[in-house]
């Protein structure tokens, strides 16, 4: 049996909170992390603020395979991740020698000044290793199990391209997706018992509604394609079930 | 001064996390929240799974004046909210005799069935009063400060609406966003320093990317008109400055 390697994602930043900036990092990585086995198991956004962003940190590199985390790797003082990942591990929060040059290597080729806060973004955990940033340069990091990338989404993909195929990942979670005309209400019933009768599958439900009426998506996951193939047949009898009766 | 008011959010589904479904409510309750002056200061996405929920429940109702979940109280055997919630404070979960009546008239008058299924919907915690769903009836609820409703968006949009007016409200924080030509490097050094004069502001830095270029949206943040005003002045300054130096 293969391991289940699971993951959380902390996105770090006001501007989501506040609701000027909508997120498109979550349902990224939440994909990417399907796509590959690993189960992504919770997301926190939490603020700018580094008691919110130690206790996140520890809370989940603890308890799963890998944390994830955007934003606040930026240049500008309220750009914090790197201070606040450093005191989560204990560790001191200095400039890195190889970011360092990187990055000054980039800044003198475009003529550009290499000022203090460019220079705050080679900050990093003391022992953490580079993730590459092919956008713009200044590397994301990870040190431990805990992976912290850019808020902006075209660096943040870029980022995660860099990071998983150095993951160890797990045995991919199969899916298959019914569209059912019927909602919640009708199904309900029988779908829990088909739930009971196939525990290997997880079945899940989606009401969707539209123009004043309601259909539902239906979902069988499983990590045997044996147990997917069965659930799935279960389910089709009942909506054909269904359809006779109505 | 006016109480700080706060709020955090649960979002509850496999299916964010997952990626299968790419949540729309976390943007709306933001933009909600600081429309009305609460402080919206923790975002949890937890899986279908009891224990989960019951630690977020219990983690952010102590702490914050609000919480508000979205998603699980549907009729099918993966909506556990109610039933989580209630352990979560400790009292039963049990069909609620008003919401049972609502919806047993409900889906007489339309010659429906009330299924067992569609019975789960009337379920709360032992105590919760209810939360109006004007677009399907089955109501959500809130107890204590605890407020439970849909993930569907049409129908969470509608019980929030309900639900907003209720709410005690904090002094709104004025806000006045100024596009910045400049990327993070350049604005770094003077803005943290416009940070350190204006003490009362909250001054974000939002870094945009775009066509192999960057550039920033700046959002200066106060409750007082006065200090808002004042640092938007020191910003635009700031701006007129790089542009003479440029």
């Amino acid at each position: 049996m293969t391991e289940t390697v699971t993951a959380a994602m902390i996105v770090i930043g006001d501007e989501i909170l506040s609701g000027r900036t909508k997120d498109r990092n979550i349902g990224h990585l939440a994909e990417m992390m399907t796509a590959v086995g690993i189960d992504l198991k919770e997301v926190r956004i939490v603020a700018d603020d580094e008691d919110a962003i130690v206790e996140a940190v520890n809370a989940l590199r603890e308890r799963y395979t890998y944390v994830f985390t955007t934003g606040g790797i930026g240049p500008t003082h309220d750009d914090i991740t790197a201070d606040s990942v450093s005191k989560a591990l204990g560790v001191p929060c200095e400039h890195d020698e190889k970011a360092m040059a990187l990055l000054a290597e980039h800044y003198a080729r475009r003529g550009m000044e290499f000022t203090e806060a460019r220079q705050r973004m080679a900050r990093m955990p003391r022992g953490a290793e580079h993730i590459d940033n092919r956008i713009s340069i200044a590397p994301g990091f990870h040190i431990g199990n805990v992976y912290v990338m850019a808020g902006v989404p075209a660096i943040f993909q870029a980022m995660l391209d860099a990071v998983v195929p150095t993951l160890k990942t797990g045995q991919k979670l199969l899916s298959v997706a019914i569209t059912c005309p019927y909602g919640e209400g009708v199904i309900g019933g029988p779908l829990a018992e088909i739930q009971k009768a196939h525990p290997d599958t997880i079945i899940g439900s989606y009401p969707k509604y539209r123009d004043g009426s309601f259909w539902t998506e239906l979902v069988v996951r499983s990590r045997s394609q044996e147990a997917l193939d069965a659930g799935r047949v279960a389910v089709e009898a009942m909506l054909k079930d269904l359809a006779h009766a109505t």
